[in-house]
């Protein structure tokens, strides 16, 4: 099963792709979408569907693993991330591909065993789970732990 | 100037076509996507961005007016809308059509000269201007309203 994880934001959408074969995880491809500063939103949103169906028609996911977005202290900056993980969404919906959302302390539980995980024990354990992973920033780090999540918690559910 | 309008929603989306020449408003078309009730987010979203994508194929605007989403007395709906709204929109911008946004109040005071008009004194004022217009939902009345909207005010501003 290949799984595409998904971290979406207006300024970096992080992105993996990795391989769950059993109990196998294989890292294949990562990186961040970045937007120009200058694209207002409608084509920021549109930049971030195209280079996601770019990525989707590269490495063919079988599904995509997102985050659940709740309403946070700043409903205006939720509101904006809605439209960015919309732009996502989209782009893996129309090709069929399954999304399967998983809340963010799920996420941090599922690959530390701690719901309130920081993001440097994040990657630790994403550097022990995939040495060949190399992340650069935060949002393709968190790409690949939200990938992660869904190969375990399949493999877990027995959805392998 | 060929204008959509798009009054987004996960339930229902709002569209309308209008075509702006000088002081001339005419109706082209109007309706509302209806995505099955069955469906999932993801889905949902997809629906959305294909409906709004074969409306911009059949009739080919110019440009795009929707309404400005503000974040309401509850956030979480506000959220939902604004996956639907994105949807909307990167399936317009995609196409390199402008999308123009406007705030709710000034959409009712552009088309009726008050701020706080309701469903029904929009929906009468578009009888006298449009009465080749014949909504049957407030979603499809107010797409109609928001494209009328930027007939408006691009007048307003010389960019007719």
């Amino acid at each position: 099963m290949r799984i595409i994880g998904i971290d979406p934001g207006l300024l970096h959408t992080g992105w993996a792709i990795i391989d769950s074969v059993g109990p196998s995880r294989h890292y294949i491809a990562s990186g961040v979408v970045l937007p120009p500063t200058k694209l207002e939103l409608a084509d920021r949103l549109s930049f971030i569907f195209q280079k996601v169906t770019e990525i989707c028609e590269t490495f063919n996911p079988d599904v995509c693993s997102i985050e659940f977005t709740f309403v946070n202290k700043n409903p205006k900056t939720t509101l904006l991330l809605g439209h960015a993980r919309a732009a996502a969404i989209v782009a893996v919906a129309n090709r069929e591909i399954p999304v399967f959302e998983y809340e963010p302390n799920l996420i941090k539980k599922a690959l530390t065993g701690a719901g309130h995980a920081d993001k440097e024990q994040i990657y630790k354990m994403l550097k022990i789970l995939l040495p060949m992973a190399h992340p650069k920033t935060p949002d393709e780090s968190d790409a690949i732990a939200i990938a992660m999540t869904h190969a375990n918690m399949s493999a877990f559910a027995g959805l392998k």
